[in-house]
């Protein structure tokens, strides 16, 4: 009998914030039974994935073992933890486990897409237990910026891993579970083999605030404010969306809700019960007839989505409302990487408006969902685990992740995507190397990163595209080559149609051509594309992508 | 005789930051004379310019007016400033002035493209001027991060104009003059009507620092590695280089210059005098030979360029150079927004290569060369102008300027690209707005941001391209429609080949379409586009650009 081993292996989220997916493996080698945390997605982007609607973790290695996979754990509800749930699940065919909140959030995917909803199990919280195959799993709250984030633990013959899930210390986070000294306690009590740790804020020097500390500086704000106000946040964050509408129902205003997540997840938190007190909402409709003092907009967008509430009314109008001179605009968010300029412009066109923008500045307005460099060092001694490893990171994450953990004293190693860690040995070791990737949900299809679809765009994008249509009979051209141009200047440095003189180029190069080169249509296509790319260069300064359609009459 | 009046023009740099260009006239209504104020460029982007090489500012509003320009004043070297003058002056062909590192780099932009270079004249600093019609125009020297920065004081018959340049107010700025308050004191004693001024960092509250502050910290770093060290800046940033460069010197270290930039700009230093004391500089050839402890690379490319030898290094090899475990990489620079995906891989691929990586953190090995709120306070009294206008900078930053003017009691006005404000009157008002824009530099040709071109672009990145050739004779389709796709999967839901779904509908409405249909291009056209979307957003959920190429034998 071979020896059983306990494996960790992460197929998204490290070596990347996104597109989280860890697999955790117990048995034998190549017979081991596996459970999947979190399945989660991560955003395109115009310049690189153009067109794409969304990335997801490539999953082939698991949905190839999918007989052995046991359960998918899911930590939160943040996209990028459960936003593939729906996508992928067909794959894997697992039950889904999650707390009430996240359960509802993941049955609202399955429902769209028309999986059976009775896969997806809520959990209890821990101390009470999951069995999966050789695990057992229990749901430790932790403080995050959306309700009932867990931690997970993982309890296995070869020993207790924690999983930490994105997480912070917060003593006073408004919505869900304080940070609770005494329960961690209980969890660590057994000795911990692993920790897997978020590494988001490892960069952050200073403590963590708490979600409460920034209910003051919001509620002078909006006191002080004259016209209408209107402050945007990511709608998961209940506690911080609850801050607003408390501080504008104190202010006297009157709370719309705007952007269909922002609805939808406040319904989620009143439905799952975490949300009781919410002060009353108006619709769009009531609030266009109310003086504009009276108001406070709660909306969508706060990283700048170009469909989003808060993109709309920056733009000039959304469901009928509309900011002006004199009204307040406060981004309660930070701008995530990557969304600088579509954020700045935002701020820009409400600025053309006169509207007063207030932004994060110095975090008065708002604070991270992730634990700092100072309470991650702090976690670390509280869970005193053997081995840390690093998750929920980019490679430079990550590294300084082990470093930090080495201060401390404990051993780390960067597993980026696809190494898969043996946790089994005296220290822990990467025994393999998976091949990972990205796929991409395209509207109804899933494509492979590196099926060539997307670099085809970018190529189209970047060099413009030249079609060359002839028609041959009998081998001889019939008539003159037909081009058209897409994404290219109309007349290039001979002031002539830059499409006349591809055509002439490619007449004259078929007058010359021998009857062999007529015959062969690869070699007629290579010869075209050349002249084309030539003549363009010489034209335009550019090479530009070449379809050639040769049709033959006889 | 109609009254004299003095105007102030934007045509790029108010409302973004980048593309300068700023027109000052001055004479009757519509027969004023006319300077230019910097000519400079903004960067494309992958996602909403592809394929485009630089974003040059519309120029069609004073080229038109040509023959009453009198001069083009070029504040500083940056390419933000300076960086249109190659491709633009052929349209407007007046004398440029600059001071001698500025006219420099322009004569080698000049010299690039062919251009007289006879054009380019050297300026002597305030208090000599530089007359050009109506105008007097004196360089006054100022600190920002590149050598013989000016601001430029334009006397006028209606009353003097500080045009502030990119500044900062720095006493021990390592390379260039020190703010000098008795200047000053001269530049402003007969009275200034408007300051026209730089809102970079208009949102930064603390103080800047000097230049010399990063000194310490910088040899520190380096005294402290014990492998090879690289540092990147601007490679335009001359003392940052020089102090970068001496503190490998006295860490003996031997520096080695990466990149075209980095090469060109010290000997531009150099020939122009500003630079004496450089360390001496080794080829990348002895380096390799050398100790990795006794090497110091300084390379461009601080803003994640992927073609610099900083992308270049962190990807693998640069000049027969690498970095490996062991070595430091100093980021001694800031992000420009929109650069941070960029830079972030790199630090990434650093860090997998166990490379440490040490970027600006709290500002310890960079300054800004901008000058910040209360530098600008500080300035605004100093220069005591009657008016302020913001400019330098997007929306946000003009408005914040403006109310920063107001709290030292100046009168401001947001004048944005387009925006010409009268200065004649007792307040500075927008008598017209002129028409602005982009132009794109895309390989040799020039087109304008709207020609549709960069939209094409976009659309194919976004959606795909399907061609359809189609060949008719007598108006009787002859064989099959012909599809080919780009930019899209290859086969949908119905687990088809897309083209071959594509072709089999188009065919099937040919044989069903009407004579009357078959004889009518325009109509044949459309309709397929419409099948070929239809069945497309069927098959892939996407809608395609389409191009149809109708052949017609008779």
């Amino acid at each position: 009998m071979s020896k059983n081993r306990l494996i960790y292996l992460p197929l998204g989220g490290a070596g990347e914030i996104g597109m989280n997916c860890y697999v955790y493996g117990y048995g034998p080698k190549g017979r081991e039974r596996f459970i999947i945390v979190d399945l989660g997605v991560t955003f395109p982007d115009m310049g690189y994935t153009p067109g794409v609607d969304l990335i997801l973790p490539d999953i082939e290695w698991i949905e190839e073992r999918r007989e052995r996979l046991e359960g998918i754990f899911i930590t939160h509800a943040h996209e990028d933890h459960v936003g593939a749930v729906g996508h992928l699940w067909p794959r894997l065919k697992a039950p889904v486990h999650a707390r009430a909140f996240t359960a509802h959030i993941a049955r609202l995917k399955f429902e769209e897409r028309g999986h059976d909803e009775l896969q997806i199990r809520t959990a209890p919280a821990f101390p009470e237990m999951v069995e999966a195959g050789p695990f057992k799993v229990g749901f430790v709250p932790v403080s995050h910026s959306i309700p009932e984030s867990s931690a997970l633990v993982i309890e296995t013959p070869a020993g207790r891993i924690v999983h930490s899930g994105d997480f912070k210390l917060d003593r006073t986070p408004g919505v869900g579970e304080p940070f609770d000294p005494d329960l961690w306690a209980e969890v660590v009590a057994p000795g911990v083999r692993a920790l897997v740790c978020d590494s988001t804020n490892v960069f952050s020097p200073r403590p963590g605030r708490s979600e409460k500390s920034v209910r003051p500086a919001i509620e002078k704000l909006v006191a002080g404010a004259s016209g209408m106000v209107a402050a945007t946040t990511f709608a998961s964050n209940i506690a911080r969306v609850r801050t607003l509408a408390e501080a504008g129902h104190k202010a006297g205003r009157s709370v719309v809700l705007l952007g269909r997540a922002m609805r939808r997840m406040i319904t989620a938190a009143v439905e799952t019960g975490i949300l009781h007190d919410f002060p009353k909402v108006i619709s769009p409709e009531e609030a266009a007839q109310m003086p504009r003092e009276k108001v406070m907009l709660l909306s969508t967008g706060s990283q700048g989505e170009h469909r989003a509430a808060t993109a709309a009314l920056a733009r000039g109008k959304y469901m009928g409302l509309s900011m002006q001179e004199g009204d307040l605009f406060l981004f309660s968010s930070k701008t995530i990487p990557g969304n600088e300029v579509s954020v700045a412009r935002i701020v820009n066109q409400f600025s053309e408006m006169g509207v007063e923008v207030v932004d994060d500045e110095d975090g008065r307005y708002h604070v991270s969902g992730h634990a700092n460099r100072p309470d991650l060092a702090e976690f670390h001694r509280i869970v005193a685990p053997q081995f840390l490893i690093p998750m929920h990171g980019e490679h430079r994450h990550l590294r300084a992740h082990v470093a930090l953990g080495e201060e401390c004293g404990i051993a780390g190693i960067i597993a980026p995507n696809g190494a898969m860690v043996e946790l089994t040995g005296k220290a822990p070791r990467i025994v393999e190397h998976v091949e990972t990737g990205r796929t991409y949900v395209d509207g109804h299809v899933q494509i492979g990163a590196l099926d060539g679809v997307v670099r085809e765009r970018l190529r189209m994008a970047q060099n413009g595209h030249v079609l060359v249509t002839l028609i041959l009979e009998d081998d001889e051209p019939l008539g003159e080559a037909w081009c058209e141009i897409m994404g290219l200047a109309e007349t290039g440095i001979s002031r002539s149609p830059v499409a006349e003189v591809l055509e002439g180029d490619v007449t004259q190069f078929l007058m010359r051509a021998g009857r062999k080169t007529l015959a062969d249509d690869e070699r007629l296509e290579e010869e075209i594309r050349k002249i084309v790319r030539r003549t363009s260069q010489e034209e335009l300064g550019k090479k530009p992508e070449v379809t050639v359609v040769i049709s033959r009459l006889s």
